[in-house]
């Protein structure tokens, strides 16, 4: 069921995640009857191409909504929480792609090959989950509609564009300084040198102190809390410890995985081949597994490495790789809005 | 009790590990009659500087233990295999930083702080540990001591002066065409890019196939069974996911432990404060907790971000750091020379 063309709206056009928003709005050819591009007063008056014309970016004003079918967000929480109740006062259907709503009960949060039917149950907005937790979720499901998922222990390796545009361009800065043998310093995107390290501390919010007083990160909090949402079973107990790593594009995850019914390895690997959204990569011995920048531009979630863990009964592990800025972000979105909108997903 | 001073011959003089060896040595005035330096013919002849004076670096042969107390060797598996039963039976006491004879029943495996007593128990090789294990379980031995572990879930992130000087140079070959804007190209130490990537396969044999039939890496095996070696206890269950990272030095890992006991985090937090060779770095309300670039040129093992996990009972999440050419390579080695002859540990 092809819809009629939308009058859409993308809120953060110029960042980036806004930016590959626009590619995969253009690449899946979506329904587009008109295309408003919104960002701050800072932004305003630049030009981005889409299919080949250029659109002025306006700025984003509570009256910015008017005949908007569809708005596309992700220029912040706060943002979204000023913005969004006027767009849905407006008429439009948001797909929110900041922290701001996820966990409200009244907001639905999708990723279309785990819980598609959620979708439909919004009251103008459905939430876009945080990065890691979607590629984490799409590899887990299916597990879980096989054994159950009871107990997931993930560490993750993320890459920089998740932090925007603006760290992605600090990182490398700070890496060609240090490879020039200087000091990195740091220019406001992260708490610590991301040149040759790891930081095992992701936060949008650099300089108010992100850690709960369970010791746990906003993005650590997030995978556990997200996963139960969307998985719809509060029986999947997650453990997160989420590290930012020196990689441009692509987040991998190391997954430990317990599930209350055996699963071999090979029986893990049958039910991913057949996922959707999910490829399988995994042939160690011809040096076959999924790493970051395998994962760039590409739309699937890719799974490798999965082997039995003989330390406990009914254990997993796996190495999750997807494209943050697509599958984690941009992409997810515009799934949930074919979805809604067009009928597939 | 000081020894007197030692003939003393390093085995793979010139590599990473070999350097740092010397610098250690020196920082720690270890009791040094003479000091032989041994590397492949193809590095015959190159002089390398000990304390102030120039020593040529001689031919490795069976012949080259004459009249020498102590072998301190890193010039990799099948060279310790080849020459070190020349060593013993020359009446040397050999300290193997490979892992040509760590899991030999007539051979030590041994972290000082750990298990100082097997040391003494050698038959003339004692077997340093893998660098991912050594600083896994200096900072897992205090809360076995106190709570029992049962089972450990470890992610490594693994910088990449383990594979060696010419993979930390090839790394940074690759970042700096990455940074160009060029494909980074291989150059024989990585099986993938390196350049912003993170690749879940740690091995010390590019080419050859370094996955067990269990689909685990060589390195991951170590974690595993070393640590039940060294721990003395093989109700130490260990799985591990080893991953190479865009970091020059310092390794990090993500460990989860399960202990037979309850701890609080405050609890483990306290034991480790009083652990030797371990320094806690743990306020991240305040970004206190250590990463890799904190680490390197350290001794210490560096651990974090402890807390308790609330998807299983009696869990704990910590960050574990430590410079893998020092406390993971060359300075255990010589801490145990230091145990075996000079009474200190």
């Amino acid at each position: 069921m092809p819809s009629d063309p939308l009058n859409v709206a993308v809120m953060g056009a110029t960042g980036a995640v806004g930016g590959v928003m626009l590619q995969i709005l253009e690449e899946r050819d979506f329904p587009i009857a008109s295309l408003k591009l919104l960002a701050s007063s800072r932004s305003a008056g630049k030009t981005i191409a889409f299919k080949g014309e250029p659109h002025a970016v306006e700025e984003l004003t509570e009256d910015s909504f008017e005949g908007i079918d569809l708005v596309l967000s992700s220029a912040g929480g706060s943002i979204s929480k000023r913005f969004l109740p006027a767009a849905v006062k407006a008429g439009a259907v948001c797909i929110d792609n900041t922290s701001a709503f996820r966990m409200d009960d009244q907001v639905p949060l999708v990723v279309p090959e785990v819980n598609p039917h959620a979708a439909f149950n919004h009251k103008g907005i459905v939430a876009n989950p945080n990065c890691s937790t979607i590629q984490m979720v799409a590899a887990l499901k299916p597990l879980h509609d096989a054994a159950r998922v009871k107990r997931v222990v993930v560490s993750t390796f993320q890459g920089v564009s998740g932090a925007g545009t603006q760290a992605s361009e600090e990182a490398k800065e700070q890496i060609r300084e240090a490879l020039d043998g200087k000091e990195p310093s740091l220019r406001g995107k992260f708490v610590r040198p991301i040149a040759f390290n790891c930081i095992p501390q992701i936060s949008h919010s650099v300089g108010s102190n992100p850690f709960g007083l369970d010791g746990y990160t906003d993005e650590e909090t997030k995978m556990t809390r997200e996963t139960v949402k969307i998985m719809e079973d509060e029986n999947v107990k997650v453990t997160a410890t989420t590290v930012r790593v020196p990689v441009l594009v692509g987040h991998s995850e190391s997954i430990n995985v317990e599930t209350e019914k055996p699963l071999t390895a090979e029986q893990a690997r049958e039910l991913l081949e057949r996922a959707p959204g999910v490829t399988v990569m995994d042939d160690p011995a011809k040096n076959r597994y999924p790493t970051a920048i395998d994962a760039a531009g590409r739309d699937d979630v890719f799974v490798g490495r999965i082997r039995e863990d003989a330390s406990a009964d009914n254990c997993l592990n796996m190495w999750v790789v997807a494209d943050n800025l697509r599958k984690g972000a941009a992409l997810n979105a515009v799934q949930i809005a074919e979805l809604l909108f067009t009928g597939s997903k």
